[in-house]
C-alpha cells in the first residue's frame, strides 16, 4: 500500500494501518498530535480509521487550526449527546453538528417534554463527570442498519450515508451508546479538556413539512481552560455583532408567523435604511447609463420552462398555482422578465449596450431550518441588472461594471474577502447546458478580462450558474459565514434559448450576449452585513433616526423642539422628539443604546440664543452652536455619505 | 292598479297595460317618444312590457339621453345579431351588450371559423337591408327554458336569469330568431335609423378557465345620420385618447403572454414616469409625517382568515399555494400586513397617529375578459396607507388626509367627477360584518366630517368595504369609465379582529381606529388616466424623455451632442441623442410623434457659439439661446412641476 504525503513523499506499507499507526510510523511526536486525517483531499476520517489502499494522506494536527478544532468539537458533541442520554433516558439523539465556520458544536434530540434551561446544567454536570473518566469511543463502518439498535433519526442518517457512500460510520461510546454522523467522530478524547454547554434552541427535523420540532443544545469545546475563555470571548463578540441582536434595538426588520416564515417586514427604520441605499444605487446607475425597469413578481411555468430555470432551479422555487388557463410561480430570478423587455421590439446595434436595472423582488424556497434573520430569507430584493451587449462590447462593459461595484462597495466600507471565479464542472452533465464551445468561449472571455484588470481570484470548478461562468465578490459576515456581495455573470445561453437578436451594421440579425449583474446582492443580506460590520453604529447618512431631540423644561422647550424638527424636515434630515415622562439621563442613555448619531438637549439657554447643544454618539462632549451651523454640519455629512 | 309617476302624481287603471299604453294614456305625444321605462327605480323594461301591479314608473324618452341611447342600442344589437345569424347560419349568438358608458353596442357569437374583417361588411349589408323593412320584435317572459330552441350560450344566460329573478326575457325577431339578454331589448325599431358595425374582436365566454373564445362585433346606433356622425367623432376622439393607443408610441408598458395576462411590465419610459410620480408622492408623505414601510407580497391563508378577507374577498384573490407547513396567497390588500407592524410592539397614546405608507404591490384575480391595458390589471401597485389614530384624532386626521389628496390631485390637474360616500346596506347580512352600533358610529363620524368640510357628495348604499364606510374620489376616463382615484376608509372592525391596543393617558389599554387611505389609487390605473387626460402630452417634469437631441453635420455635432447630454445628466434631466441614418425632417417629425417636450437641433452654429437651438412640442418656432440658459429653463420647469 502506497501512502502519498502532503510534501509529495511516498511511504510504503505491507498491510492496512490506522491513521494513528501511520502517524506514529512517520514520527513518534505525530502520534500524540494527530486527531484525524484527510484522505485523497476530500474524505475526513478519525485517527482510528483503517487505511487499506493507496491514497494521499493529510494528517490533521493542531497546526491545522480550523480542522483540529472541528475534530475536538466532534468528540465534545458525541460526549455531550451521550451525557444527555445518560441523564434523560427519554431523549432520542438525532444528529451531532460541528464545523469550523459555526465555531460551536451542537446536537439535536427528540423528547416529548421540552427541556428547561436548568435541566441543561444536569447534562453539564454529567459531561464534567465524564471528562474525568476514561471514555471509550469507537468508529465502525457498517453497510447494514438492521439490529444496530438505532433510533428513527439515526436510522435515517445511516441509511442516507449508505445510499450515498456505500457505508455509514456508527460511533459507539463506552460500548453501549451509538451515534451516527456523516462526518467522523474524533476518538482522541484525552485531548479534550473543556466542554461548555451554552444554549438551548429548536430546529425542524429534515424539513418543516413534517412538522417535527427537535431540541438543540449548543456548546463550546477546548483543549484548555485558556482556550475555552478565548473562544467564549470571540463568541460573545460575534453574538453582539449578530444583526438579529442589533435589530432588537434598531428595529430594522421583523417577521410575523401569520405573514409567513422567512418573509421580512421592513419596519419604518429599515425602510428608511433600505430606501436610502436604493436611492444612492439608482443614482450610481443613472451615472453609468442604466435604465430602470419594473417587471411582475410572478411568471408562468412556461416562461421558466423556456429559460431552463424549471429544469435547473426547481428545488429553490415555491410551488406553482393556477389562475384561469395559466399556471404561475413566484419569480426566483428576473432574467427571463428582462429578456421579455428586450424582445418587446426590434433592436439595432446602435441600441447596445442596453442596461436594464431592477431592484427586483424575488422568492426562493429556502428550507425553514436555514432561515437566518435577514441573512437568509425567502423573499428578497435583488439589486439586479441584465445588460445586453454586442460581442465587441463585453470587455469594456465588464470593466465598467467592475468599476461601478468597486465605487459602491468603497462607499459602504465593505471588506472584500476574495474574488471567486466560477466555471462549470465539465463532468456535471446534469447541471450544465451541454455546449462545450459556448462554455469555453465564455470562460475564456471572462478570465481574460480578469487578467487584464490584474485582479487576484480563486477559480471554483462546478460553481458556475447553469447558463454561464461568473465572478463573485465574496465577504465574510460576523458569524463567519461567507457571502456573495456582488456578481457578474456572462451568458451566451439564454439569448439563444429566447432567440434574441439585433440588427448589426451590415443589416444582419446577430445574437447579443447577456451579462447578469448583482450590484450589492440582495438588500436583505446586504443590510445584515452592514449591521454586523458596523455593530449597528450606522453612519449619519444611513442612520434611520439621525437626531434625537430631548427638550428639557416643559412646554416652551417642547415647542422649540417641534420648531427645530420642522427645520430638519425641510432639509430632509430625520429627527425624533423624545416626549416621554422619563429623566434626562435615561433619555440620553436610551439614545446611546439606539445608536443615534446626534442627541440634542434643548432648554431655556438654547431657546433664548437660538442655539443647539449636541452630543455625538460615543462621545461625552457637549457642544453648543447656532442652530444654522448645526443644520449645515449634518447636511454636509449626509451629502458626503459620512 | 296604481301607477305613481316621477312627479309624485298617481294614475289609476282597472287593468294591466303595457308601458306604451300607459304613456299614451298620460299624453299622446309621449306614446311616440317612449322607448321603455324604469319600474320601482331599479327594473328597466321595454315599451311592450305589461305592467300588472302597483309601482312607480319612470318613462324613458329622448329626454333621458344616456338611457334613451341605451334602449336604441339594444335594438341595434338585436338586429345586428339577427343579421349575423341570417348571413352566417353557423354563428351561434351568445350575448348582446349595450350600456351608456360603453357607448358602442356589441354582441358575441361562437363560430368555428374566425370571421374575416371583410365578412363583417356582408353583415352590414344585411343590417342595412333590415333597416328598410318592417321588423317585428317581441319580448316574452319565460320561466322555463325547455323547447325554446336556444343555443348553449343563450340557455346559460336564460337559466341564470330565471335563477336570479324568477323569469327571463326572450326576445323574438321576425317570429323566428331568439335572443336572451339580462337587460330588455327595445321594440321601437322604427326610431332606429342608423347602425354602423365597426370592429371585430374576441373575448372569453364566462371565464378563461373554460378556454372558449367568442368573436365579438362592435357597432354604433343612431336615430339620424347626423347623430351617427357625431357619435363617430366622439368615438374617434376617445380612441385617440385610449392609453393603449398612446402607449404604442410612448412605450410606457407592455404585456407578455409568457409572463402572464394582466401582469404589466413597466418599460424604461414607464418606470421613469412611475418613479417620478412616486418620488413626488413620497415627498408629500414626508411633509405630512407618514413613515414608509415595506411588507411581503404574500401572506398565509391564516392571516386573511383572521382579517376576514378570505370570507369577503376570496373571489378577487389568486389561488393559494403550499410551502412546507404554510399555505400562502398573493396579497390582495396590505391592511393585515400593516397591522402586523402595529402589533410588533406595545404602543402608547403618544405614538398616535401612526401613519404607515407603502407603495405596495398587490394581486387581484380579475377575469381575463375585463383586463384593459393598465386600467384593469391583475398586479398593481397601490399608493396605500393605514393610519392608526385615537378616537379623538379621527376628525383632524381625516381633514389632513383630504388636504393631502387635494394638493396631490391639483398637481396632476386631475378632473374630479364627484365624491362618493359609501355606506353599508343594512340588509346585506353576508357582505357586512354584523355590528350595527359600530357601523352607525363609523358612518356618522365620516358623514359629520364631510359636512364640516362642506363637501358635496353622493351617498351610495351597499358600496362600503366589508370593514367600514368610505369616501371615494371619482373621476372619468376617456373611455367614459368611472374610476376611483383616491379613497379614505374608516375601520373599527380590523382593530377589533386583531385585538389592537394602545396605552392611553390613564394607563388603560384602548382600541385604536384604523383609516385606510389610497392616495392616487394604483400607479397602473393612475398612469392610464394621466395618459388619457393629457393625450400622451406629458408635462416636462413627467416626460420620460424630456429632450431629443438631433445632431446635424457629422462627428463634431455628435460629440457636441454627447457633451450636452452629459450636462443634462448632471442636472438629472433626461435626454436622448438621435443617431439614426435618417433625414432631419424625419427625426423632427418623429420627436413630435413621440410627444417629446423639447427638440434640440445642433449644428456648426451651436458648437461655435456654445448655444442650443430648441423647439417646443407643438410649436414651429425655433429659439437659439446660450446652453446654460436652456439648462436653467428646463430645470426650473421640472422644479415647478410644469
Amino acid at each position: 500500500m502506497k501512502i502519498t504525503l502532503l510534501d509529495g513523499s511516498v511511504k510504503e506499507f505491507d498491510k492496512a494501518l490506522t491513521v494513528k499507526e501511520i502517524a506514529e510510523n512517520i514520527a513518534v511526536s505525530l502520534k500524540k498530535a494527530t486527531v484525524g486525517a484527510v484522505i485523497d483531499g476530500n474524505q475526513k476520517v478519525a485517527s482510528d480509521y483503517l487505511v487499506d489502499k493507496d491514497c494521499t494522506l493529510e494528517l490533521v494536527t493542531n497546526k491545522q487550526e480550523g480542522m483540529y478544532d472541528e475534530f475536538i468539537s466532534s468528540t465534545a458533541a458525541a460526549i455531550s449527546a451521550y451525557a444527555t442520554d445518560q441523564v434523560f433516558k427519554d431523549a432520542q439523539i438525532a444528529e451531532v453538528f460541528y464545523n469550523a465556520d459555526e465555531y460551536e458544536f451542537a446536537f439535536t434530540f427528540h423528547r416529548d417534554e421540552r427541556l428547561k434551561l436548568e435541566q441543561v446544567s444536569k447534562i453539564q454536570d454529567e459531561v464534567n463527570k465524564l471528562l474525568t473518566t476514561d471514555i471509550k469511543i469507537e468508529n465502525k463502518k457498517v453497510t447494514e442498519t438492521n439490529d444496530l439498535g438505532l433510533n428513527t433519526y439515526q436510522l435515517h442518517t445511516a441509511d442516507e450515508e449508505i445510499y450515498k457512500k456505500g457505508y455509514a460510520i456508527v460511533t459507539t461510546i463506552n460500548d453501549t451508546y451509538k451515534i451516527v454522523s456523516s462526518e467522523p467522530i474524533c476518538v482522541e478524547d484525552k485531548l479534550l479538556k473543556e466542554i461548555h454547554l451554552q444554549q438551548l434552541t429548536g430546529s425542524y427535523w429534515l424539513d418543516d413539512s413534517k412538522n417535527v420540532m427537535l431540541q438543540r443544545i449548543h456548546g463550546l469545546a477546548a483543549t484548555s481552560k485558556k482556550e475555552l475563555d478565548k473562544k467564549e470571548e470571540i463568541l460573545k463578540d460575534r453574538r453582539s455583532r449578530d444583526h438579529r441582536e442589533i435589530n432588537k434595538t434598531l428595529e430594522i426588520f421583523d417577521f410575523d408567523p401569520l405573514i409567513g416564515q422567512g418573509l421580512p417586514i421592513w419596519l419604518p427604520n429599515g425602510t428608511i435604511l433600505k430606501d436610502t441605499i436604493k436611492d444612492y444605487l439608482k443614482e450610481k446607475e443613472w451615472e453609468y447609463d442604466y435604465v430602470q425597469v419594473q417587471t411582475p413578481v410572478i411568471g408562468t411555468l412556461d416562461l421558466y420552462r423556456t429559460s431552463g430555470h424549471l429544469d435547473h432551479y426547481r428545488d429553490d422555487m415555491f410551488q406553482p398555482f393556477k389562475a384561469g388557463n395559466e399556471e404561475f410561480v413566484l419569480k426566483p430570478m428576473s432574467c427571463p422578465h428582462h429578456i421579455a423587455i428586450y424582445r418587446s421590439k426590434p433592436r439595432s446595434y446602435r441600441d447596445l449596450p442596453l442596461r436594464y436595472a431592477e431592484h427586483a423582488l424575488q422568492h426562493r424556497y429556502e428550507s425553514s431550518g436555514s432561515l437566518t434573520g435577514l441573512e437568509r430569507v425567502r423573499a428578497m430584493e435583488l439589486t439586479d441588472s441584465h445588460i445586453f451587449v454586442r460581442p465587441d462590447q463585453v470587455e469594456e462593459e465588464f470593466k465598467s461594471i467592475y468599476k461601478l461595484i468597486e465605487e459602491v462597495l468603497a462607499t459602504f466600507h465593505i471588506d472584500i474577502d476574495y474574488l471567486s471565479f466560477s466555471v462549470r464542472d465539465p463532468e456535471d452533465k446534469e447541471k450544465y447546458y451541454q455546449n462545450d464551445e459556448m462554455w469555453d468561449r465564455a470562460e475564456a472571455e471572462l478570465e481574460g478580462v480578469l487578467k487584464d484588470l490584474n485582479l487576484p481570484y480563486k477559480k471554483m470548478v462546478g460553481e458556475a450558474a447553469f447558463y454561464g461562468p461568473k465572478l463573485d465578490i465574496q465577504a465574510k459576515t460576523a458569524q463567519n459565514h461567507e457571502i456573495t456581495i456582488s456578481t457578474i455573470q456572462l451568458d451566451f445561453l439564454l439569448p439563444e434559448k429566447f432567440d434574441l437578436t439585433y440588427v448589426d451594421e451590415k443589416g444582419q440579425l446577430t445574437r447579443p450576449i447577456m451579462i447578469h449583474r448583482g450590484l450589492i446582492g440582495t438588500y436583505e443580506r446586504f443590510v445584515a452585513t452592514l449591521l454586523e460590520q458596523t455593530k449597528g453604529v450606522l453612519p449619519v447618512w444611513l442612520a434611520p433616526n439621525q437626531i434625537e431631540i430631548i427638550p428639557v423644561g416643559g412646554t416652551d422647550a417642547e415647542k422649540y423642539a417641534e420648531q427645530i424638527r420642522q427645520e430638519f424636515k425641510k432639509r430632509h434630515l430625520r429627527s425624533h422628539i423624545d416626549l416621554r415622562d422619563e429623566r434626562l439621563s435615561y433619555k440620553i442613555r436610551d439614545a446611546q443604546v439606539h445608536k443615534i448619531p446626534y442627541q440634542l438637549v434643548l432648554g431655556k439657554n438654547e431657546i433664548d440664543n437660538n442655539t443647539l447643544t449636541y452630543r455625538k454618539y460615543g462621545s461625552e462632549e457637549q457642544t453648543t452652536i447656532p442652530a444654522n451651523e448645526f443644520y449645515d454640519l449634518v447636511s454636509k455629512q449626509v451629502a458626503e455619505k459620512q
